[in-house]
């Protein structure tokens, strides 16, 4: 369909409420940052696919919001004669931009897809420029689709329980540290809308969203009762039998906002997540903003799911060696992006655990490596050969955890540009990752770490180094990230993060290389207490980087020997699995520490 | 006299207003760190001498909370039968403290000596445990002062004029600069309460402030015309014409308060640092917190600001280095702590444009040197020899500039764990020196830098790495800082920071190794622009570190280019003005490079 008719079928929607301008985010009402299809209203209306975006739609013109990892996506998806990119340097925000261009205008948004301290601060904005925010429940997008002919039914995938040799606690502690944090907050009930959280708290997993094992639901957990929003023929008996044993009755999704508006006590309702419908259903004077203490319990994982998340990234990083080896072996009858993608995924599917890829695989080779977050279709898939680098960003979800790996290989002889290139982000990455740090330590002081090799050359990426990573959950998890921007989350053991620093010469080339890194205890002689306790990065990853793209006069005598210790560890870990052909690609690759001249 | 003295008489006092708790800050009507003699309360009334720490009086016992840098020291000049030292881990913050232990208690505060927030979140505090906040104007310290016999008149030094040679920019450029920020803001007239923001406004320089030279003053700047109130005594005629001629009227120090008052408009206070004293006078609905646009402008240096400052340092390291080689010379016969001390400003005071220290001389010889902020007494003063660490941390106001630089130096032979700790700082200080980074980054981005290398063998320091530096003002100036607490003030060019980490070995000695460093941008490639601007250090003290004291395995090949590069500078700039023994000492100690082994 085009972008056209979908825009005019929504300015007909608008028009019914009278509105100038109808701000279409990229949330949905969980605040997710991956929607079910049925809720990727922002992709829908505006065709650009990234995870980041807003669409703003004007009577006569469009625009769409989004950041420096999406820009080049962006000029490539959007269609230009119906919509403006911005966001890029220079050009105002939105708030700026209302300010500015929607004065005495009239503004329609979806409650639900906004937080409460932003739907605030656009109702201030309005005001103060003499226009209006309108809140309409029905979203129009929605109607739009439907009058479209499009059909919107959420998802009905069955619901499964993940067992306790898997999560490490069961659904009664679970509930027992939420009980434990209303008591301390003074809250009767607590109300859970993130779907990660709902997942993480009952023990259950779902197929709703496309990479992410979660069940569209609400919840709210009382101090002796709980209560899990969700549809209700999607749960099997023993599932649902389970969950009332643990005191959690199964209300249908549907009646959420009923049982919410009647719902008597204090309600705490989290800061940074909740929408601002839940809160605009409820008397204000009864909620109380707080922090859901399922956020750093879920960031922190128990030792069940570390043991998980050790066993997942074997088999990943054996999948993933497995592909890499083929790939040498076999890119010159026609491998393009698409089928090495497929191909991965095939190495992955052996694993009987693998549920399903974390994210959508990002195969790129030359330019389609340099956009940041590529998806390769039709229309841009290239034939993979020995004339540039190919970028691979791809994860599993195992039931064991989650995994998230990128790695950049040259199949012929890269040149010395892409050499230094790919040397200064090995060195980023090889500093993050050997980093260790006092308690009280958070992302936004160690980000530096990964960017201070480009940094000398001048250079730099525009995303961040590291994200949280769920356990057989999102691969995008908070609160913890390595990045500029400033958190105040302490790194604490138990959580996992990336370390993905990166390089991309837009139009040419993208680099970038991840692990997944679990924080844990250094281990110190007794008289560094004094300083508190030590955390270092235990890398989980298992994946060699790419011999041919070391530019070993840049790597100090430290580097190569934290590069050997981690080939160490692959040749024990990974190898073993391999097959005859695999072992000599491996051991190729591996031995690029004998030509260290280190002992 | 007796701290119970102090005690009893001050407790007569909190009685005549039926006071329960009379608390004592660290800071003067103007919010200076370092007040002048007259205002130093808190110091006065617990005898704690540090530049950081907070009082806070009881009926029957005294509390002082101080931050690490000042733990060792409080315990040593506190009274313990009469003091509680507070701050330590696990002890409660002020506000946790009075929650806690002060609930129906009437609390005494000068109004003076408290920010607009905090002043208003104790009287919630105070609120909240059905005690009460009580803003007293008469200070009760300096009442109990005066009861003693004390003398409390302010210091009459004459003010004098800071040429437009050294200051860069004269009076009408600088008002114009402040009037330019009330047009954009709204503002008619903006408070000025920072003794030397106003010092910078009007180009004026005076000795009312130990180490620093500041006047006591407050100005008002409106659109036309400017006010500064100061006591006109200690202003000559020049001085005085001069700031007429500007359109700046001098009015009497103590009629600032009567004046603001009847001040007519809106009026802009620096939300950071204006008293609550200066918010009560006012019309609440008048007044507009904003950020005075002196503070940015002072902080980045103008182009004769940065060439004074390159003098300034030039002519404090041929001190420096002419002080560390009369020190090895001499130290056989009997140098103490103090004669060294005093030997280094003998040696400073040589240049013409010396104008004295620019603060308090830190000499520690061996456990002294583990007080982050010691100053030698009569009670402390130790021989230095050769069996320890000396550790001296010292500055100067130049006409030029101000400098402040620390050198720790062993004069026999150091043991294998000093060396290790000493290249272990030494490695951070380089580290952050060389750093590169892009506009965007804050000092909290790159604190890091500094510490990795104690990290990786469980040590730190409790003290941030840098902090910002005045022109022939404060040798503390914000806002920009070097430290993990986020300060969210962007690096610019013309910044000057120190990069100082230490480590202390409790009790033993202590290690510091400090520059100061000027923002500059980096000369780059022009491809190089697509990731904005970069920025580097130039180091602008110029002082060989301790040969004897750096191992030399423990530096990489980049650290040891870093330092032969340094070198060449030092031998270049230094070494033409030392005298023939003096050069001998500095040719010892620059030797080092040759045993690198590098080309």
């Amino acid at each position: 369909m085009l972008v056209s008719d979908k825009l005019k079928e929504l300015r007909k929607q608008m028009k019914k409420f009278d509105l100038d301008m109808y701000l279409v985010t990229s949330t949905d009402e969980h605040n997710s940052e991956y929607p079910p299809r049925c809720w990727q209203r922002r992709a829908w209306v505006s065709n650009f696919s990234g995870s980041n975006g807003e669409a703003l739609i004007t009577r006569d013109i469009a625009y769409l919001w989004t950041d420096g990892r999406y820009f080049l996506q962006a000029e490539k998806e959007l269609d230009t004669s119906h919509y403006k990119l911005m966001g890029k340097q220079g050009s105002l925000e939105i708030s700026d931009w209302l300010v500015a261009n929607a004065v005495r205008k009239t503004l329609g948004l979806d409650p639900r897809l906004v937080g409460v301290k932003r739907a605030k601060k656009l109702s201030d904005i309005m005001s103060s420029i003499g226009g209006k925010l309108i809140f309409i429940e029905n979203n129009l997008v929605d109607s739009a689709r439907i009058e479209l002919g499009e059909s919107l039914n959420l998802p009905v995938g069955e619901v499964f329980q993940l067992h306790e040799t898997y999560s490490g606690l069961d659904v009664k502690e679970k509930l027992f540290l939420v009980q434990n944090g209303l008591k301390n907050s003074g809250i009767d009930y607590a109300v859970i809308n993130m779907l990660d959280e709902i997942a993480w708290l009952f023990n259950i997993r779902g197929n709703d969203v496309e990479y992410n094992p979660l069940v569209i639901s609400y919840a709210v957990v009382g101090k002796e009762k709980s209560y899990l929003f969700v549809d209700i023929t999607k749960i099997t008996n023993e599932v649902g039998l389970s969950l009332n044993n643990c005191g959690v009755e199964l209300v249908d999704y549907a009646k959420f906002k009923t049982y919410l508006t009647n719902l008597e006590g204090v309600i705490g309702i989290d800061e940074n997540t909740a929408s601002f419908w839940i809160f605009s259903l409820l008397d204000q004077e009864k909620v109380k903003f707080w922090e859901s203490p399922i956020t750093l319990a879920k960031a922190a994982k128990n030792k069940t799911e570390i043991q998980g998340a050790i066993k997942a990234h074997v088999y990943d990083a054996i999948s993933v060696v497995k592909f890499l080896s083929w790939l040498t072996d076999s890119w010159t009858s026609k491998i393009d992006e698409i089928i090495a993608a497929d191909k991965l995924l095939e190495f992955r599917g052996i694993h009987s655990s693998f549920k399903g890829n974390s994210f959508a695989t990002i195969s790129g080779f030359a330019e389609n490596g340099s956009v940041i977050h590529y998806r390769a279709s039709r229309d841009t898939n290239k034939k993979i050969d020995d004339k540039s680098l190919y970028l691979i960003d791809s994860g599993g979800q195992y039931l064991e955890g989650t995994t998230d790996v990128t790695r950049t290989v040259h199949l012929g002889e890269p040149t010395v540009q892409q050499k230094e290139h790919y040397t200064l982000v090995l060195k980023g990455h090889l500093a993050l990752g050997r980093a260790e740090f006092p308690h009280g330590t958070c992302g936004e002081h160690l980000d530096a770490l990964a960017r201070l090799p480009l940094w000398s050359h001048g250079l730099d990426y525009r995303h961040g180094t590291g994200h949280g990573v769920g356990s057989f959950l999102c691969v995008h998890e908070g609160p913890q990230r390595i990045s500029p921007v400033i958190s105040k989350v302490l790194l604490v053991p138990g959580m996992i993060v990336s370390n993905e620093p990166g390089f991309y010469l837009d139009g040419n080339y993208g680099i970038r290389i991840e692990n997944l890194c679990l924080v844990v205890e250094a281990s110190r002689k007794q008289d560094s207490s004094l300083y508190g306790k030590f955390y270092k990065f235990m890398t989980l990853t298992l994946v060699p980087y790419c011999r041919k793209l070391i530019n070993l006069d840049l790597l100090s005598k430290e580097e190569k020997l934290q590069i050997a210790k981690y080939y160490d560890q692959i040749r024990e870990l990974i190898r073993p699995h391999l097959s005859g052909g695999e072992q000599i690609w491996l051991d190729k690759e591996l031995a690029i520490v004998e030509t260290f001249g280190i002992n």
